[in-house]
This record gives C-alpha cells, structure tokens and sequence, in this order.
C-alpha cells in the first residue's frame, strides 16, 4: 500500500455532498485546491474548488470552524499568509476541509458559504514576490539549443546546473486576462538593423508554476533533503514569448521584453498534498548521467520528484469559435520530461543563500515531450515557423495570431487513486496597442 | 539662467536652521533625500535627512504640516505610496520641506521631529516589487565583453536595444547588512565537472539604482516624453557577483545565482528633483551613433539625460581597519558613460507593455570609466584577476577577501549649484557558511 493511502484525504471512496465533484475529474474531493476568488457581489477572499463549486474559507474561519492560526490565514485576502505556514499546519487544514465537504452533517451549516464557480471571479492566489523561470524540460532545451545550435543544442552547464534566470511578478495574470500583442525591436532577415512594431512570431510555452510555501533567510540555503517543506504547489504557466523579439535582445544577458509583458497562470493552486499519490520517479534523468552533485542529491527524491501528469494545449481561433468548433490539441504529453525536481529546484535557487519567501512562483521551463506531438511551444511545433499547423477551421498556424485563445491543461492519475487536475490556463490574445 | 535656478529649493542661498547641513557637500538643505529610518526607541517611519540628521516626515504628517494627500503618503511605512502620486504632488511636498528646514520660525516646533542620523537605524525605503538590471555602462560592457570576446566584445544589439534583465527584489539590502559570501557551482580550468563551494571571484559592482515613481497599466507603454513623470530619484547599487559561478551558469538565459545572492543600496532617494541641477548632455552617446529608434528619441532627453555626478568605490580591508588605515579608493570617474538614459531605460522597459510599479527599482548596470581608474568592477580593474591592487596595508586584491568592506560613494556638482551626494552605499563580507 502506497503511504499516502492511509490518508483518509485521498480515500478512493469519499465523496462529497457537492455533487457535482463526485466523478469530476478535476477537482473532486480528493483535490481541494486553494485560490482567491469574488463571489458575485463580494470582496476577494480565499477559496477551495469542490467540483464546479468553490467553498469560501474566509466564511469558514469566520464561522469558527478553523482552528485560530488557520482562521487567521484564511481571512487575508491572499495565499501567503497561509504559505508562510509550517507544512503540518497546511496538512490540517487539508484535512479539516476535507472533512467538512465529505460529512453530509456540514451540509446545511456550509450552504451559504459554497458559491457555483461560473458566478464567480477568480484573481492571482498570491501576491508574488519574486518569479522565477528554469529551463528543465530537457526536450525543450534540446529542440530549441538545436534550432539556434545545430551542432551543439546542449551546453555543457545544463545536466550540473539547473538552469533558471528571473522573470517579472508584475505582469503576472490569472486565467481570462486578455494578452495584448506585444511591439518591441526584431530584426529583419537580411537587414543590418532592427525596426520596431508588433510581433510577427508571438508563441506560447507549456510550463507547470511551482509555488513556494515557507522561505528562508538570506544566506541561509535550503537543503535538498529539507526542500518539501519549502513547496506548496503547483499550477500552469503560459510564458508568453515574442521569438523575433528575444532572438534579437537575448544576448548576452538572456530573454527580457520578449517575455514579461504578460504571463498568465491557472487560479487555482494544487497542493504538494493532493499531488502527494502522482509522485514518480524521475525518467527523464537516468541516474548517473551525470549524478547531481551532492547538494542536489537526494535518494527520496530521485525516487518520486515527478508528477504522472499528463499535459496538454488546446487552440481555439476566432474563426473557430464563430463557427461553434471545439479547440483544436496542438499537443499532448507527460510533465515528467523534466531534467531536474521541483526540490532540485528549490534547493539550487537558495544554495548561494538567495532567501525565497512565502508566494513566489517559480516556473518549469517549457515541457515539451520528445516528438512533435508533444512539444510545448509553436516555436517546436511548426520548426521555427517553417512547418505551419492545419487546423479544423481550414486555418493554419505557425504562431499566435491575434484572437487565438491558447489553454493548457492537466491531468493526474495513478493506479488506486482519484484521478485530479490542475484546472486550466487560459487566454485570449487581443491587438497590438 | 538656468530653468531650475527659478526654484527657490535650489537657491544657493538658502541655509537650514539645521547647522550640520550647511556646506555638508551631501546632505545640504538643496538635497532632502527621502528615505526610511527607525529612531532610537521608534518604529519605522520616513524621514528627509539634512545634514547629520534626518527630518521625521511621520511627525510632521501628524502634526498637520503637510496637505492631506502628502500626509498620507508620508504616514506608511515606506515610500511607495508617496512615489504612486503625481510628480506635481512629490514636488510641493519637496518645497514644503524645504520651506520648514530654512524658515527658522520652524525650528522650536520641529526640534523634537529631528534625530542624529548615527543614533538611528536606515531601512530599505521602499517595498521593491520587481528589480531590473540594465547594462548601459558601454565601457564595461566593452572591458567585460573583450574578455569573453576578444574581436567582438560589443554584440550587435548593443547600440539599439538598452540590454537589460530582471533581478532579484528579495535579496536586496541597504547599506550596512554584511554579504555572505555564496557559495555554488564553479568550472576549475581544466576541469570536465563543476565543484561546488564559496565563490573564488567575489566582486562588487558600482551601479546607480533608479527608484521608480509612478506606475503603467499592463498594456499601456510610456512615450519617451512622458518618461520623467515615471522616475523619482537615485541611489547607488553594489550589484555583487560571483564571477566563477557567473561564468558557468549564464548561458544561454544569463546570470542568475552569480548575482541574486546579495545586492546592497544606499538607503536615501535623491530625488529627481534634487537632481535637476546636474543634468546635462549625454557624453558617452554621439548623436546617430546610430540614432535611437523613434520610441527612444527625444531631443529634450538627449540635451540633459546624463548626470554630472562623480562615483568612487573605496576598499577597507579588515586589516586595513585594524592598523586604522583611511579606505582605499579603488576608482573614481564620471557616471555620464551611460550609452542610454535613465528615460530610455524606462521606456523601453514599458515599451511591450510590461507594467512598471511604484518601488521598482532598475539598476544601470556597472558604470565604468574609459580607463582603468575609473573602472567599476575588480574583474576590470584586475583584468580578468590577472592584476591585483595593491594596498596601502601591503595587501593585494584581485577580488573581494572575507572582511573587505566596499564602499560606493556618489557627489554631484554643477556651475551655480550647491553640491550633494547620494550617500554612501557599504557593506562587509562575512566567510561563507
């Protein structure tokens, strides 16, 4: 029996006196994601996802139905109160939710406190401090390093070094906020200077948004061994990308306007505890190919540091949703193409003493399957924009046009668990200002 | 007569009732450089240093000598509420303290809001959402890039793009907090693998830190000739490095643990205000050099984009302390080698439409001189660690040592103007962990 079976939080046969998260799917009972969210007519306040329902825990705290550091930390307008707290508190809460959603006694007492998500607007989880972007999923940077360095895609840094660099917070946006196409400098093939205009390659990248719970202090790392205690969750990432934009700026300090003028994220937040039964081991790195260095070494967690998540993106185009199609998968593929771990990760950032604090976000880096079917970016897909996509509507796509909306999936199952996901990722990109 | 000589702020006349601030060279009453302090037996609170001592704004705000908006802003505990409001608004409030610090009718009533600024503790003044590196010192960017790049040491892009790339906000402190030394992955010359451990080639790097005022919505990009209205004022930035992990870990996304272990800042604002005497033409930009692009020109700009400040970084060494030996000046030169102005740095930021915020703060990247006198960084100053400096103590450094103490200093001087300074920006490096 896995160890996370006798968590009664994941057992198989609990349901929830919210239906509709009975066979969800996505966020059944054995889910309970954490986001922030406005009722109708309301302020902002914290949430779980219970099917198509979300149950108001600042409600809840304000009920007395959380113990008091948990009430306290569900009454603020964000996540990172509740992040900042010690792990085994998180996990009572988990559990305490848990509970009151399953027990048909909470039923009539919780009722005005459940609001139907469709109703509801949903915002950033957390007030991010600093973002974060690695590079690990291998595929990607072996696709890409291929089409900029044909003979060498692979630089001798990347399997000792997990790569990263950071990215902007501000220009972080929930699910829904309209991307506006970028203007920046390109240079034209052929041409001696750039010009200045909107992008002509805008793309998407297909990244999972690892969420850090408790920090550290400055000059005082996390160790590998410690890393767990350090990770809240996870949630999709679209790093929006302008190609022309970054191949002309990146050098030599690495991609800058070419990437932060929006990214966006799944609302809702899905913990290191409901992902606890997707844990695998790592196939993307076989063990001593190179073996990390010590710092970045640890058994456990080379045993079970990947998620059995199954990734995809969809595209729907303006024309597509005129004529009442259904989005079109550009690709499909398993999260577990990444080099290195959401702990290697942790623990490489804070190992110069860089403090993390409670709601930063950290992303994986584009995830991208070894074949086509599978790549996480339309830079992959079409080959640098030579092989362009056909899509249902008779359109092609070579990268994103104005009125495509991308959305990103995910979905975790394993064998005697209740398969969840991630919600989804979505957005609309409007015309250049 | 020169435009800002009409402001009675910068009336070289003026004195404070404050005696330690006439003839101070840094903090005269021409200067009011705003920032966040704690007294003896006191909170956090923002404050105007003047001279030896610092003017409590809280107290003033609560003794009903500002208009509400002003009061508001300077009753938080950092600045940024004060930087969102109209430049219009953060100018009177500059007259207004200037009017209670020259009027001697003032001084019985201010007597108990003024502190001996070495009695009380300096904080970061701002909550800084997201930092930003730029790498607009074109001689370092030519020393440094002739070391990577002996017949190209600038890339192509250099002269069109203002190259710059995020930082990390967390790890920023003000002057005074001891710098750990980091450790991390470095590549021993001859080596096939990385080690990991302390850095080997710890340096500092001589920047100007600029504060930004008010914000963009995401989206929106700021016109070159709206650019002023988004920028609040200076400090100096010792955006340290560690050059051997640099080295290994920057391709291809850039420097990441090499530079976000520690960056420490002068903890005044001198304000764009107090600047307006020292702008002039940018020296280190000929005109159509190439010319900029449209959305980085403005003739305003290039006639008074630069500033006639004159930087220096000082060593002491522990031993050097010891013996009671004076600091060692490492460099001095002009901070007027900028290729790109502080606009054209916020412009093209924005000019994708990421969104700037209150507290944001960009770095210049390092300044440095044409010659070697006047270079920013030891990594030039040494030529790559091959030339050490040698000390007064009879010491010789090529990178920073466990101990060191550097020290960033800043003084500007114009012809009818009295002269300021920024403040100085210092720390000490402690042995690793």
């Amino acid at each position: 029996m896995s160890w996370w079976a006798s968590d009664e939080t994941h057992d198989p046969a609990r349901t929830s006196w919210v239906e509709s998260a009975n066979g969800h799917g996505v966020f059944p009972v054995q889910n309970l994601p954490l986001g922030v969210f406005s009722p109708p007519t309301g302020d902002a306040r914290i949430g779980a996802a219970i099917g198509e329902a979300i149950l108001d825990l600042r409600a809840c705290a304000a009920a007395g139905l959380f113990e008091p550091a948990l009430a306290a930390a569900c009454i603020e307008p964000s996540l990172n109160r509740l992040f900042g707290l010690p792990s085994v508190q998180r996990k009572s809460l988990r559990q305490r939710i848990s509970h009151l959603l399953s027990d048909p006694v909470y039923r009539d007492q919780l009722t005005s406190h459940i609001f139907t998500a469709s109703d509801c607007e949903l915002h950033l989880p957390v007030r991010i401090g600093d973002y974060t972007d690695f590079y690990v999923g291998i595929h990607h940077a072996n696709n890409v390093g291929r089409q900029f360095r044909p003979d060498n895609p692979l630089l001798p840094n990347y399997k000792y070094v997990p790569i990263g660099y950071h990215g902007r917070a501000s220009s972080i946006r929930p699910s829904d906020v309209a991307v506006r196409r970028p203007s920046g400098q390109r240079k034209p093939a052929g041409s001696d200077t750039p010009v200045f205009g909107p992008t002509e390659r805008l793309d998407y990248e297909l990244e999972l948004g690892i969420w850090v719970s408790s920090g550290n202090e400055l000059g005082e790392p996390i160790a590998i061994t410690d890393a767990a205690e350090h990770f809240a969750g996870l949630c999709l990432l679209n790093d929006w990308s302008a190609r022309d934009l970054q191949a002309w700026e990146y050098q030599p300090l690495g991609p800058f306007l070419a990437k932060n003028f929006h990214s966006t994220i799944s609302p809702w937040v899905v913990t290191a505890e409901a992902l606890a039964p997707f844990r695998i081991a790592q196939p993307a790195r076989p063990e001593d190919d190179p073996r990390p260095l010590p710092y970045l070494h640890d058994a456990a967690d080379q045993a079970h540091g990947a998620f059995a998540l199954t990734l995809e993106v969809h595209l729907l185009t303006a024309k597509m949703r005129e004529a009442g199609l259904a989005p079109y998968r550009l690709s499909t593929g398993p999260a577990s193409s990444m080099y290195w771990t959401v702990h290697q990760m942790l623990t490489h950032h804070s190992s110069n003493g860089c403090n993390l604090t409670p709601g930063d976000l950290l992303g994986t880096g584009t995830i991208s399957a070894p074949t086509r079917g599978g790549f996480g970016s339309l830079l992959e897909i079409s080959g640098g924009g030579q092989t362009a996509v056909k899509l249902p509507s008779g359109e092609v796509r070579a990268f994103v046009e104005d009125g495509d909306e991308i959305i990103l999936t995910a979905s975790a199952s394993a064998p005697g668990a209740v398969a969840i996901g991630l919600g989804s990722c979505r957005a609309q990109v409007t015309p250049a200002r």
